[in-house]
């Protein structure tokens, strides 16, 4: 995706450790006319399936997939980071590592909003290792819904992730794929 | 707010210690027509005064504020809840006490998306004890930003976080204002 691309390029910033910090437009501020863009460029993608429901996890996943609904018309559900449940009744739960943060979660989601005949879209920012995603496929499974596909913003080509979920026989489809990005020049290759 | 109040009629569900669980459409599983609906009444509450960014804090404020945000073609930033400051560079941080989870919080927003000439809307789920609110617009004060005011969905009128902000000055804008609700026949009685 073109302008998302080029956003990208004039805004990100490389970090050593291969972090690209997209925070004043994607992740911390939030641009809502390129979330618009990308829920158009979704619902192009997935034009030949059917989607009702779409799942992303707390916190960054949660505005994207809202904007990104609104292109499918369907309810958004997140899933929550948890270490006390504090979800009264019953939820599917599966636990995630997180690099970023250096510790295991819980993930958890109510049985009341994940289960058969959720046909189900994953909508997050990041696939980098592909930890979070894959917890959130399990979920899926778990809950008896079909998983349909997963959309994501910015997948770090270099790292296993997107590997990993394709592997897997998932559906990933990514809007911008890191080939590689350089912290000295500031130079970011694209996929195409 | 009518379509709003019925909804919390039909779906809320009252749990003794005043709690009010809406999350079937509001803060795990999220209605986006219904978040549509809502930016166009907040948008129209706010028409005589100029907006032009948004503050909410993660988890559950994110969703709602995205969508509000088309209706006022404006960015988001959340603030966050951490008890490790990974953001790098300089950010503003708050303390703010979680009657829910039993904590304290730090709240923290990047100086870069916040400050002088933001004129900021506050968007949130719930205004109970006004805690999160009131750390939120200690954010924009600190910032050198300009408090517009704050948009809720549901306000429990009965607790004193309304109160409280108004009485700072704080415009306060709630969708819906419980009066009192009743655990055992499920009766919700709002303000009008």
């Amino acid at each position: 995706m073109k302008e998302l691309k080029d956003r990208i390029r004039r805004d990100g910033i490389i970090r050593a450790g291969n972090v690209l910090k997209v925070d004043s437009f994607l992740n911390h501020q939030m641009d809502i006319q390129l979330f618009e863009a990308m829920g158009q460029e979704f619902r192009r993608r997935f034009s030949d399936v059917e989607i009702n429901k779409i799942l992303t996890i707390e916190a960054s996943g949660i505005g994207i997939a809202c904007v990104v609904a609104q292109s499918f018309r369907v309810p958004v559900v997140f899933a929550k980071k948890t270490q006390t449940k504090n979800i009264s009744g019953e939820v599917y739960t599966t636990k995630v590592e997180s690099y970023t943060h250096g510790r295991i979660y819980d993930v958890i989601v109510s049985k009341e909003f994940l289960g058969k005949g959720d046909k189900v879209l994953l909508i997050d920012d990041f696939l980098a290792n592909g930890k979070a995603l894959e917890g959130l496929a399990r979920l899926v499974k778990d809950s008896g819904a079909e998983l349909v596909g997963a959309g994501i913003v910015i997948e770090k080509g270099f790292q296993i992730g997107g590997q990993t979920l394709r592997a897997q026989g998932i559906r990933v489809e990514s809007l911008a794929i890191v080939d590689s990005m350089d912290e000295t020049t500031g130079e970011i290759v694209f996929c195409e």
